[in-house]
């Protein structure tokens, strides 16, 4: 997706824009199916037509790309969970859910990279656009977090579910719900529709909330 | 934990194991604490008193490490799986469930790297060694996805659970399971009881099983 401005970022000319997007598309389409570690920033590079210094004039590394892929990932998955309104509990929670499996095929790729590469986040980088993106990257999973579990512990205020650790709870809500993306295949045997039908009346059930 | 033999591995000396058994539990400390791929394989090196050369004889790379570190915590995993023994699913899953959150400290960070790091195993490896052990690893976990598969396959004939996919089901119930190593620290908050007391119920109702 076109990149958001922010001086961190290239001048906002479409072009820059464009070619951001394109190189983040590459990177995650081949982190996904090659995983980041095997994956060569040179290939990236060739994909896009651009030599390592114009690269690096997008992202300093391999590392910083895949740390602001997570970013947008966890803003757009932020953005999604905060439209999902106030309200009572047991109709924000299943429409928050419901919604969390409704991704496109490179939303579910990068979801599947996010899942698998999000534990980078927690160990400081050198170079500075880097650390840059990953504490950024690391605050927005924290704040991800803490709405899932701030949203389970206002249902058990309301009464809706049995009050438990949300620490606990949203823990297994999140693991539960982030270990699709792991096996999740765009052209595999089941379609995503499938795979909610399964996954939201249990991750429901998991909260506690009676059918 | 000592090498347990075969010709792949070192000769069957007290010393070579016991050196083996020290590498392993090194690398596993730092992959776990640092992360796999921030880890330099020289500080295990150094933090077990080898050189390259003679480290190079127990492991090729910090890659091949991991790869073995992968074959030992499935391999366990999977005995303790069979010795649950056979029986009426009602009763052997919750005793397999059960068990599977009876860890050590060392096992507990082990399952960490396990989590965090297995999704390596599918990407081949030009290293021969390096590729040895991650096919072993591969083939180890697809067998244990397997035996929760076969097991939960199992109850639903006998009728003990509702008849839903096998495979959603058992990648529901390990995908929750595995979540917790991504965060539950030894020396955190919450004792492993604990963690158990809420998710061992939670896995029994996600599969279920009436309570």
């Amino acid at each position: 997706m076109p990149g958001r401005g922010g001086d961190e970022r290239t001048e906002t000319q479409p072009s820059s824009r464009n070619k951001r997007a394109e190189i983040v598309a590459v990177a995650t389409e081949y982190f996904g199916d090659n995983g980041y570690e095997d994956t060569k920033w040179a290939d990236v590079a060739a994909a896009v037509g651009l030599g390592p210094t114009a690269l690096y004039h997008y992202f300093e590394s391999k590392q910083q790309c895949l740390f602001e892929i997570l970013v947008e990932a966890v803003e757009d998955a932020r953005a999604e969970f905060l439209r999902s309104g106030q309200g009572e509990f047991a109709a924000v929670f299943p429409a928050v859910v419901r919604r969390s499996f409704e991704r496109s095929d490179r939303e579910a790729r990068r979801a599947r990279v996010l899942v698998a590469e999000q534990g980078l986040v927690r160990h400081p980088r050198r170079a500075p656009r880097e650390e840059d993106a990953r504490l950024r990257a690391f605050a927005l999973l924290k704040e991800y977090e803490a709405g899932w579990r701030d949203l389970l512990a206002a249902g058990m205020e309301e009464g809706a579910i049995p009050a438990v650790d949300p620490d606990l709870l949203s823990r297994a809500v999140i693991g539960t719900y982030n270990s699709v993306w792991r096996w999740y295949r765009p052209d595999g045997r089941l379609g995503l529709d499938e795979v909610a039908d399964f996954f939201v009346p249990r991750l429901l059930a998991l909260a506690g909330l009676p059918e």
